[in-house]
């Protein structure tokens, strides 16, 4: 195990890198997919099952954490690893992004977000400072800085102000991180989808200087074009030897193009949401689950997947614990959706790693357009 | 494995007796408890889970699967076993008891049940030759005899009418059920709380002939000292090469009475459904996971059991989770329960071969009557 927080490029193809990241609590291979656990639980799954899917690092969200159980009752019982029963990495957000979708009443000043508890109304304060110290208590190996990530599409005027308080609020949160020993601390940048904002941003949080850098402020509502728009240049705008973490992305295909554009991390709700609301992602599109065409079908959700759901039950069988309500539902759909997640991205990292990225690319768009295999 | 079925007497203490069901699909050591499956799974748990807390043997409710997702539908996806990818014993129950309870519109003759869904008010039949079908159609190991079931209390004659009723409905299954290889029928004895009726009961069933008896028409509504009251003579009214199978049952100190006197095979929905409210049972009696003196306690539910969650998480986490509404909740005490009531039949078969039962019991009710660890 590592003493420190690492990053070693091993392989490039194009714009797309292959890496890994070094960490006392384990390596995370690159391009990285991180579940999100967000209560202290990746929903549906137990972290012995999410480690066997093949993830490296689980995402946990510093906003609900903090309401319940609280951020010091949770490092009384030993920080969030021991919490979860989860000993490999973490990476936790700063609570910004939640905040500002969840909470109640909030109000935004120069020092930070006083709010209420979208959970009991209780009255709480989510600053620079008290993020990272959120964070600390958790225990989480790499924090993330507070920022205001606003939704697009905005007017520029606003989203040139919250880039600026995000790069003010981003060297507070250097100065509150102070030195960590195997803790990684990361930049956020912002400006939504104008370069010269994205440029402006970079040179910012380069100038304070940071462990590692994510592109904060895509997949709040511009559209996989606009986004793409901004991968095409944002990642080269970050220094080429640290990691570049894209939050909150994505869909598979928003996947693949964030890695053909130089994106080392990612974070997702949707393959455990969807998977509780009966949505399979497979080599070949989306299934859903609920449809009645699958309610006799003997075959798996995708032929050619070796998950446990997969090797083990009939679409007929999700069909019927679906239908019936039955909590293996979410347990079976979850597991196959974030097996499915990981196995692309071993698949990317193999690809980029054998220089063979663009075909790669071409063969999952190709298998996805062929759509779900027809109904017997 | 064996060919067909079989029953091995081992040892006995007493009333008590441990012994092996041979099955073509596995053994079944007694006294065996039968976690509930009741719609094809057992409600939070994979099946290779349930499995590993030491269960040989699950139950399948026959009137679940007949309304959703229907019996012929899951013999043409090859039976009970394959569908919810459990591939040892399965007893179901012949639904019976449950359309009295849970269907509506319900019409009794001679003949059989009609009544509507509970799900979609669609109209069904039942009878014992549409249950015995029924149960073919699932695959099960165990078929038990269709019969009706009163809740207690009951006026004695509307008990005897049912127990006559139920015994002309055993050789009408008996007589449906054929001959089926490596398939077993179990015959099931009513009469309520009435000794006359008991013997009478267990007369004609024995004259009929099953591969197993089962004493139904407890845990209906009579009280553990009315229950043990029949317990105390009715298996003795069985054949003694035979398993007997007590329905329904139980609380943990209801197992350890009807083992003591002589029951082999149990089932029931507690462990199963109480880890979904938040019950735990543990040697020391349930814990409520909802109380919020477990808020902060960073020790198990149990700190004698072995079971992932007991040697995963602390009562805090999962006293968090609960109150989280996160599925994992159900999926962690669920396991627990079912790992605490089969290593309690372990317990219980380890000391009727050793024939110390009695010290057993002893052990048990003297560790339940300390309560619960007591708050730090």
């Amino acid at each position: 195990m590592a003493d420190r927080f690492s990053f070693t490029l091993l392989a490039t193809d194009g714009a797309a890198r292959t890496g890994v990241i070094r960490t006392p609590r384990g390596e995370i291979r690159t391009p990285a997919f991180m579940p999100v656990g967000t209560a202290g639980t990746v929903k549906a799954m137990l972290p012995e099952s999410v480690r066997a899917t093949g993830a490296d690092i689980l995402l946990g969200n510093t906003y609900h954490l903090m309401l319940r159980p609280g951020a010091e009752r949770i490092a009384r019982l030993g920080g969030l690893h021991r919490f979860m029963n989860w000993d490999r990495p973490i990476l936790t957000d700063s609570g910004g992004f939640q905040v500002m979708s969840l909470a109640e009443l909030r109000k935004l000043t120069e020092d930070g977000v006083t709010f209420r508890s979208h959970i009991d109304g209780a009255r709480h304060h989510l600053s620079p400072e008290r993020s990272m110290e959120i964070q600390r208590l958790l225990g989480s190996d790499i924090v993330m800085c507070f920022d205001e990530c606003p939704a697009l599409p905005a007017p520029e005027a606003e989203v040139a102000r919250a880039m600026r308080l995000s790069m003010r609020w981003a060297e507070r949160s250097k100065a509150a991180f102070g030195d960590r020993p195997g803790q990684a601390l990361f930049g956020i940048m912002q400006g939504g989808v104008t370069r010269e904002l994205r440029e402006e941003s970079a040179e910012a949080l380069k100038a304070i200087g940071f462990d590692g850098y994510a592109i904060g402020g895509l997949a709040v509502g511009e559209g996989q074009e606009a986004m793409f728009g901004v991968l095409d240049y944002a990642p080269a705008l970050l220094p080429a030897d640290r990691p570049r973490y894209l939050m909150g992305v994505g869909k598979p295909d928003d996947i693949v193009g964030a890695v053909l554009r130089g994106v080392d991390m990612m974070d997702c709700v949707l393959p455990t949401r969807s998977g509780r609301t009966g949505q399979a992602f497979t080599r070949r599109g989306v299934v859903n689950i609920r449809n009645a065409r699958h309610a006799e079908d003997p075959r798996p959700l995708d032929e050619d997947c070796a998950c446990p759901t997969c090797r083990g039950y009939s679409r007929a069988y999700l069909h019927h614990v679906f239908r019936a309500g039955e909590i293996i539902a979410a347990m079976l759909m979850t597991w196959h959706n974030l097996h499915y997640y990981q196995e692309l991205m071993a698949g990317l990292r193999e690809a980029i790693a054998a220089g063979r990225l663009a075909a790669f690319a071409a063969a999952f768009h190709a298998r996805r357009a062929e759509g779900d295999i027809p109904p017997l």
